[in-house]
């Protein structure tokens, strides 16, 4: 359909600073992300956003599409445009509709896509601060993977060129329009501003815009925009975690306290600051992290004398500190933990959750009398962080030992749990607990040491350390998501039940409203008060079907509708968002009929996961299955000599293959 | 008594390469603390510690104290000296015993306080690495509050010079001696290693070693360490939050978490980074923060593009997603809170809690769609505060308005807490919660409106932002602290009661024994059961007196003491840390008892402190008394024009004074 790169640049009469062939962008975030990852974007560029909207139109007559063409950053009021070009009620067009004029999907489209055949057939709208501006701007090159870059005036020439007597480029300056006072006025509602994705024409049923088989990575970044979990961060590689997913994290955190502390362990807090000495003491652990520390070098306008590191995991932070405060065997064990977040400057491509420069965990770092005491807990760790995927965010993982070459650096052994990716067929590192031996402890290196209250030897001090991250929140979104949007488990969703009055018409009378409203936020109580985290849409202006949707790309898992029928019949009907499966239940007894269905419906999804993960498990003893199995998006297990040289032949030849 | 700094380096034959008078200094941390803070220390040094030891003498025969001088690093076993030395059970010696032969406290002793009169009265035992290294040793000028900087060499020589035919200098590998095989096996137990000041002799008593009343800075220091809340930090002016501080904040988490929830508020987490351009939006706030703010310019061994902003506070760094997030009036009001930490890299002297260039805090930044909204929050926000002091930390504080010359940079006004510490007579910023105005919303700025449902117009938002750190412990420490050490609230206490078993000696039976130890126990798990923070210190080898300060020196609001008087009448002695109170209570309901207790303690540590505040509040209307009032330690209540003219005059006016 679109016309290759090459083409399209060979047929215009501009020419491009740059051009870059890209993954499929489906946001301005993941645009901008993609094309900073590139490596080939000009040092600053700003983004044109190509938006079609449909005036209402008789059904009879052929619409004429309005094409607006703006900065990223520049508001766009559709009421106001509609106004100024006296067109009534302007709405995002549909896909069909982007289909019909230009055989193209909304996130491809661009100023190329107007050409000599279809500039007459539509009103082209141009942002008259384009061609005064002197910023670099990027557009698609009539695929939402393919970007060029070109100057305000480019654009403006490229689209003066089609013009004729009848039809001409409508110059506008929409923020002028936007801001001024009463712009918004006839702006239909609601809401009042355009949430644009939301409103394109029939695309309540789009939801996602983009499916979870066929585009992984696009489905991912849409999951989490929409089901509000997160917004990209100016700061490349850092992300905001929105009340949405910080709220998973404080579940996960409030089982974990309970249970650390039950171990005996205690929560503090040391400086997220490293001195550079302290940092590079041990030669492999530094090895291992180095090439991602972040770096303070001045405070306020003065150098720092030493450059000081941002921790990106606390040993040798903590770590002089224990061989002070470890005085005698009475001060073993020594069990703390902290919540806090740490950097990892990395340089690979970030993505949300998964690999981030800064992201949010527990390390628990501990030191014991005797290696028996520390291998105990590093599995009774390894246990609790098993129960947080599998009990808490229904995901299941297998719990093993990590080869001496993906071990913690510095450590003795690691000790972790596996999670699966069924939809990329990859297996992914949920969370590890490390056993350090005494090699941190040592006298040449922290000299960490008690008299060993049995033998009255000098004894240096086994340690542990462990690890939990918000990695956790974004395998759950992998695993559970579906093409209508997140789903979330119940054990950690922030709203458990979602309660939405239903057959609510122009005709029903107020009092009828009133009284499902009112029964709405009745049931809505009860459950809250049951302990039941449950909410009542009660929002004026939106319609059922418009609720559904939000409530179901945000994962809530059980809608609870109550309509006319309902109120008569004293029931509600149950939709799971984890099956689709519908049921009406009554409302006497409902707290519990709901708490257990809460429960199913954990159960379930974690079942469904369990045995989608274990149908991925092929076990290979001939290398000729190897590749082919690891192909066919499976998690392979292989008997292994545990020789270095082995894993690397393996990883070798499988990569070659 | 110590001679002037002039005088003692007039009479040696030892040239200093530098001569610092700084403020006393109590512990090796205060020390290193005070001579960096001073800015004319030697780029790199080390402490020499100078020890005195009593060995085992026959009560008839004068004592012939060892001082050992050594690296502050090294390990000093008091066990493998003695032994080296054919000496018996080297104890710390008292500080009456320092009087006596140095006529010195044991922070002032160094080297040079040895002399010809002294040293053949005693034994010199000097460090071999000393000599030998090329380090810069820092030593006090007999005086604590004075330090010379001079060679290993310098030190030995000094000593030398004093050498006779009878008594030479020892010289002793001490690094050898401590980490040799073996060498700790005669320690004297417990703890195995020396606990200095713990065990220093008839030292009990002294506790906190400095009175309150009389070196406050050190006071607080000294109770902060033996509290064990909190201990230094390599980088200047971070501290380390140790659990029995940091479980004091998570109660303050706790309870601050529900009533915000309350009010709409949820929490989330923005990035530490903010770039260069998004902190220096706003003029008059970068203008305040851009002093303090810590720069990062290098990841792994590139150097960053541009330098990123680790937040001070975090109002640009949220407020352009503020801008992109409220579309509309329905999107309001947007209430956002964070827990995270933020970096002000201050010059000034760092002090812990109350000034550190890490901290703790909560941030909530919310916007309104007016001004009313915003004004009642402000003051629900304050009134949260009030309660975290004076509810939970038992911290009286007085409610008010910033002038404008004080006030949140870029703010339209601040509404604080103000609290007061009796001992210094000074006021202290508690908590504040500002109201933003439209300063942050309007175009020019981040242009974050919506239209008003009412009027149909273009509206800025109205924005607060508060904040509460962890300064709060700082304070309640300072205003509840006594000689003995910490007082803690029951509210926020980790153990807010410790049971003691008392009356073992080496006559009781075994049977009695265990007797005893199974009431505590069983007594400490009862009032668990009843939702009281109880534990029982059954540790053995240390005595009841022993026991009695240590929890006393960390705070725990009440002691519960069994002995077998206790047993045989069935009740426990209560032992209150505020008022050191003493009263049998029955152990019969033993749960109401203790809770109603805990409750009274609660109430009258508030009482006592808000009398005291009250009584230091001064309402002045003339200037003769103004300065005579400030100077009485009293916050003084004046009439003001509310013109920063006469705010400025009266602050010039009266430090002139």
């Amino acid at each position: 359909m679109a016309a290759s790169l090459a083409d399209t640049l060979a047929a215009l009469s501009i020419k491009p600073s740059a051009a870059i062939t890209h993954a499929e962008t489906t946001s301005p975030a993941t645009w901008k992300e993609a094309l900073i990852g590139s490596g080939s974007a000009p040092a600053s560029f700003e983004l044109i956003k190509t938006l079609v909207y449909k005036p209402k139109t008789a059904k009879s007559a052929t619409p004429v599409p309005v094409i607006v063409i703006a900065r990223e950053e520049t508001e766009t009021n559709s009421a106001a445009i509609g106004k100024k070009l006296n067109l009534k009620d302007l709405r995002l067009a549909s896909e069909d509709l982007l289909k019909e004029f230009f055989s193209l999907d909304k996130d491809s489209l661009s100023p190329l896509s107007i050409n000599e055949s279809t500039f007459s057939k539509v009103l082209t709208v141009l942002d008259t601060s384009i061609p005064t501006s002197s910023s670099v701007f990027a557009i698609h090159a009539n695929s939402s993977k393919e970007t060029i870059f070109v100057s305000g005036q480019d654009i403006a020439s490229y689209l003066k060129k089609f013009e004729t007597a009848e039809t001409t480029v409508q110059e506008i300056d929409l923020h002028a329009l936007a801001t001024a006072p009463g712009a918004a006025v006839q702006t239909s509602k609601p809401p009042a501003k355009e949430k644009e994705d939301a409103k394109i024409e029939g695309a309540v049923q789009i939801a996602i815009g983009v499916k979870k088989e066929v585009d992984f990575p696009a489905w991912y970044t849409n999951v989490l925009l929409k089901a509000d979990m997160l917004d990209y961060y100016s700061v490349s590689g850092c992300y905001i975690l929105k009340p949405w997913s910080y709220s998973i994290w404080e579940e996960i955190q409030s089982w974990f306290n309970v249970e650390i502390k039950e171990l005996g362990v205690q929560n503090s807090y040391f400086p997220m600051f490293v001195s550079a000495s302290v940092l590079e003491r041990e030669k492999d652990h530094i090895e291992g992290f180095s090439p991602e520390v972040a770096w303070v070098t001045k405070a306020g306008n003065s150098d720092l004398e030493e450059p000081i590191a941002i921790r990106p995991t606390s040993e040798t932070a903590m770590y002089p500190y224990y061989a002070k405060w470890i005085r005698s065997h009475r001060d073993l064990p020594l069990k703390l933990n902290q919540w806090n977040s740490v950097v990892r400057w990395e340089f690979k491509n970030p993505q949300p959750f998964l690999r981030t420069r800064e992201f949010l965990w527990q390390e628990g770092h501990t030191a014991h009398l005797t290696k028996a005491e520390a291998d105990t807990e590093v599995r009774q760790i390894l246990e609790l962080y098993r129960q947080v995927y599998e009990d808490l965010l229904a995901v299941p993982v297998i719990p093993g030992i990590k080869s001496e070459k993906e071990k913690f650096a510095g450590g003795l052994y690691t000790t972790t749990i596996e999670g699966f990716i069924p939809t990329s067929g990859r297996g992914i590192q949920a969370a590890t607990s490390h056993c350090l031996g005494q090699n941190f402890s040592r006298t040449e290196m922290f000299n960490i040491f008690v008299e060993d209250p049995n033998t009255g030897e000098k004894t240096h001090v086994w340690q542990n350390s462990w690890g939990l991250s918000t990695r956790a929140i974004g395998v759950m979104v992998m695993v559970h998501g579906d093409n209508q949007g997140l789903v979330l488990p119940p054990r950690v969703a922030s709203v458990q039940v979602v309660v939405v009055p239903c057959g609510i018409t122009a005709k029903t009378t107020d009092e009828k409203r009133e009284e499902i409203n009112g029964k709405c936020e009745e049931l809505a109580k009860k459950l809250k008060k049951a302990g039941v985290r449950a909410k009542a849409d009660l929002r004026e202006g939106y319609t059922p079907g418009y609720k559904f949707n939000d409530w179901e790309q945000k994962g809530v898992p059980l809608r609870l509708e109550i309509g006319p029928n309902d109120l008569a019949k004293s029931q509600t009907l149950t939709v799971r968002r984890d099956t689709g499966a519908k049921a009406p239940i009554p409302l006497a007894n409902v707290e519990s009929t709901v708490s257990q269905l809460l429960q199913t419906i954990q159960a379930d999804m974690y079942t469904k996961a369990k045995k989608e993960y274990d149908g991925h498990v092929v076990e290979v003893t001939k290398w000729e299955e190897f590749v082919p199995a690891l192909d066919g998006k499976n998690v392979v297990a292989i008997p292994w000599c545990d020789r270095e040289a082995c894993e690397d032949d393996v990883k070798e030849r499988s990569g070659r293959a």
